[in-house]
């Protein structure tokens, strides 16, 4: 098809330029004087990514579903308790590794839709006299839905009831694109991806542990190799890397931390805040016109990375995608689970900016037509006007 | 700035991921025996782009520029005589050039945004009894007013009263965004680049001639070298290349023109003018708000490659373009010469697609309100309907 | 430095520019309609390279250690008692692996420089009447030591005794450059890397299974998510992948899979030994004149894809490495553990031809050289005299 | 064919890594307000490599041919004599070029493989009292046979009879690999191209002038466009490139000039000594052993970036560079005009180390072995041992 695709699903969004180029290189020797240098700078530079001093970041070649395993393996032992929020299909999906991992979840059945039921969660550490929650986990972003939670007030209502547990926060879709705070939250591990926020291919898993989670890894009987922390941590970091490092990521990513202090990550987080916003604005435009509304029951809580929209009653959203990427080449994201054909998902995250989301959304509005979808008019110029005004 | 460049500026295009990659080669001995292969594909590829069976398709390395003067020195001589219209920055350099290199120019000069002049093509010609006119030149798209001229109608015109004269037609913006006939409108020589229908880089020429033109050379007394056509026609094509051949262009060519097979030339041109017809109809919203207008007076000549657009008079057009620019990274074309300020310009031509544009003319109308400029509401709107009804 | 960077370490290894070529893209829509097609593709193109017609490839993003690790948790459990033997640093750490991960592991303790000892196998597996032996582990190509086992013998030695255990075959510097029959050797699991023969970056990991292996999985407790097989085979495959799936790497296998094919696995092999052949040649001369010598004790063991040399007494093979790196940027492997400072390795193993080898062992000459190594003359000579009559 | 081909013509050049990352760019708007200040650094950029503080440097999207091109006409006047020697294929198209264009040449008609005469220089120029001659014509290096002139000797000679004509050299195969010292050497033009010592695909071309050049243009009467300087010198020279500007060539270059400040000129040239001088030596061995023989005559003349080979009566060089290709992946350059069939050249030119060229002397022994024509033994140990002593 003519033109370059808009690649709006939620991850992986699209590699810059830039990025992309520092990632043509020859392989090298990685067991080379260089490369242990060039490994410092990078796990140096993902400190203030995550918003932390202490904790120390920890490169894995795998998609960020493998960082979720080496959270759970390497601080908490078999039949331990963690607390789970449930409320969208990656939400879902850390539950049911925690499950087949052999731990025991008490789940926080939550409606698709909704946030991190904070309430709950106080609700059930204050329950827990014994403390046998030894993990709390909190999925910031909810890419299925839309869904931004408060890290922030699951680590208030852990400390009201001075709750010793873990925390554990999957950052996935959230990490660069909306203000994660490692530090000031108290988090323990958090575990992020290559393909979302930092701009990479995928192929390339991120986490964060503190202190307190490195100390947990000596307690840790689950048997391990592959995500043991501790082979990649210290100086054997340099000498091992799981087996051979992948060196071009680790080009990329350089390349990628340069872009983001250059823009400075308050400004990424911003622009994340007005872009979406911006989608937003279009989508309320088309509800007024009995057209497709956002996902995200709560204002407060809908996601500047990524829209969930839901179509009305007899429309089919799979159809509008298929259309926005027949017609106009705008790849979209599909409802998952239980949301199949429901809803359709805009992913405005990475390497983004005006044009190109308020391309993306007339193309949607182009595809409700041709699909027959009510949508009204005025929703980019809402958009525009947004827009205009906040840059 | 983050997000991609929104690169409509009329030439250089946006070269296509396929053909970026393509280009990523080693060099290689151009004189080894795949070469001429390799070149024997391209220039048999470029004959339907040209809609030629019977001339012989020539590459430079160098700008369209060195084309228009090969196709001067090799076909003319110094002191011959010359017809040409005026009507935009890019035919006034073809007559300054004509005159820089000691051509007697009959000059139609022709108010800025009206296209070829026919009629007085026709009159001159008739006038010419003794075929003094060696050669008839049209810019078929004025890149500068965004002004396409009806060169079927200048042949005809050539043929009315059976003026011998070559037809050389400047083709750089419109070739393979524009339907242009070699052959069925008796074109002598075309002259085009690499960047802009072409999707390419910059750096190379590409160039029609016919048989007619062919034999003209024979008596061609202007010294010339590099230009001259016939080093680079028949088996020495292969072998010199006016020195060292750019193998990196020729595997970028090989893929474009892959590409353009693939989607059709009819299809290219399709989608150019629903691009552009798109582009037209938010501009004329504006217009019926006090705000900017389409320069290209008449509405049969307005471009489908480019559209300049005329901002009310108190306005700045270079402000304008600086802050969709600098605000929205969308590059757009300023205004040449006497229409400095006074216009700016959409080049919507090679590898582009719908949100692409309505992305583009989104973020102009931003760079509209930020400046003050009046365009009222509606203009992405009218583009998007119009859209939703053609693809 | 100027030049290449004679890359010689074994592994990873040069990506031929076509390769690194089809990895420049965008990302994409993983989960779009022909993202399985092409999934389908590769899994298929694996299959010749595995030489299986009834195995089953998998893909991880992850390097080959996390292949071990799923082989032997998706097959074994807890406990489980496993065969291997140990004579490199690379068949110590797949030992390692073992126990940590919480099995038995009957080692047979071999001397680094020599192969797997067939006849030990058999005596280990004649002695296991009740079969507690529920894996047997090869490591076809110790990658520290350079020494090829025979795994046809140990599948012969395992069928002499009907012992059911499983297969498990590390092929990491051994796929592609050294023949493997998985299907003929009756291979259960074979482990491998993108990173060596296979000709990509390193980051990906391919693994083939027996339709026993698979079966196994039925019964394994292991807890495992990431590494669990079952969630990459049938259709999930295609829906997955273990999270997002790396684009680039498949488009980068779709191109190595396309060059092996295009030269034959069988010339690919051919090509390997040759070279292989060549570098001992050279080294040959070496020892005659009481310089390095060719760690591989067993001739008929010396691998094809590595050589490791072995210094003379009082030499530090490190600082002929380094003179290679700095004068004549050639990066060659270390010796690794106990072989640190004795030994350096050649990889002469990927994307390699004639020129390449020959330079490289030039260069080391002149590191012997520059690091008052003694090797006579004639090293070169003999390798070229032996190529110039293989071609 | 497997690995990489080693590219050994005397141009194209290995394009860098480093530079091929360099030229995968968007295409952007030439016109914008950063293009200018690009431009000025690499035009600043060329100044040390032409070794000028006062010279001006001007770049044609072109090849070196072209560059000639602009030399002639821009200084000089049709009729006007200019002396210069012929003595290889590139010697000779330029005397042919000068003929073509009007010029009246005075030929020193110089056997091939030997280089420009001074004595005869000297002698034409003190025989001109009339100062008839407006340009003297000297090729630094001839790429066609090997040879490398001495322009301070011309520039000397001039000098002792007070001659006022401009001084032109062609050094397009000699800039950045044999010294060049414009200022020093009183050079009035140098002509260059971007796939020799600059390490650029081909397609691009520089030259420097003087003042007294640039003085002589106001005089010059030959009809010229794309060539003419004055476009592209001052102000101008950022807004108009001869038509668009070649914006990848731009960033290649930036790359290009910033790799040899790393290394710094005088190392680039030592390096450049250093390989040219092991390819002799093993030459040296061949021809003692009734092999093929350096073709230049005068060892002092010997080019440091080329060296034809003459092999022996009886033989054909062709089949030799075949068999190098065929079997080895190595291009050689081959015979032109009259010496076809009878030399094959070794381009040792560009981003070379030591184990690419003794790679690609080894081939070419093997390919003689091939094709039957004596070489004897240890060319390539006379060539290490050489280059064992220099680094």
């Amino acid at each position: 098809m003519a033109g370059r695709n808009f690649l709006f699903v939620p991850g992986p969004t699209n590699v810059p330029d830039r990025v992309l180029r520092a990632m043509v290189v020859p392989m090298e020797d990685h067991r080379s004087p260089i490369f242990p240098e060039l490994t410092r700078t990078l796990l140096t530079g993902l400190k203030p990514v995550f918003k932390t001093t202490t904790g120390t970041p920890i490169l894995f070649p795998s998609s960020g579903t493998g960082c979720w395993e080496a959270a759970l393996t390497n601080c908490l032992n078999p039949g331990d308790k963690v607390l789970a929020s449930r409320f969208g299909q990656f939400s879902h999906l850390w539950v049911d590794m925690c499950q087949r991992l052999g731990f025991e979840v008490e789940i926080l059945e939550t409606p698709w839709g909704e946030g991190a039921p904070v309430e709950r969660y106080l609700a059930s550490l204050a329950a827990d006299k014994q403390h046998r929650i030894k993990a709390v986990l909190v999925c910031q972003n909810e890419t299925a839905t839309g869904v931004t939670s408060d890290v922030a007030a699951v680590r208030k209502a852990m400390d009201s009831v001075k709750h010793p547990a873990l925390l554990f926060v999957d950052t996935v879709s959230a990490l660069v694109s909306i203000d994660f705070r490692m530090d000031e939250w108290g988090v323990d591990v958090c575990v992020s991806g290559s393909q979302k926020g930092l701009m990479l291919p995928t192929g390339m898993a991120f986490t964060g542990i503190s202190a307190k989670a490195i100390a947990a890894t000596a307690e840790a009987k689950t048997p391990r190799v592959y995500w043991d922390w501790r082979r990649l941590m210290g100086e054997a970091s340099q000498a091992y890397w799981n087996g051979t490092a992948p060196v071009h990521f680790f080009y990329g990513l350089q390349e990628a931390l340069r872009m983001l202090e250059e823009e400075g990550l308050d400004n990424v987080f911003a622009r994340h805040h007005r872009l979406a916003e911006a989608t937003r604005r279009a989508v309320r435009v088309w509800r007024q016109n009995d057209g497709p509304e956002i996902f995200a029951v709560d204002p407060g809580a809908q996601s500047d990375s990524i829209t969930a929209v839901l179509v009305p009653e007899g429309y089919d959203a799979d159809k509008i995608r298929q259309a926005a990427l027949d017609k106009f080449n705008v790849s979209l994201g599909g409802g998952l689970d239980r949301l199949k054909g429901r809803v359709f998902r805009i992913g405005h995250l990475g390497d983004l900016n005006e044009p190109m989301v308020l391309g993306a959304i007339a193309a949607v509005e182009m595809a409700l037509d041709l699909t027959g979808v009510p949508h009204g008019r005025g929703a980019v110029q809402a958009a525009m006007e947004y827009l205009a005004g906040e840059v």
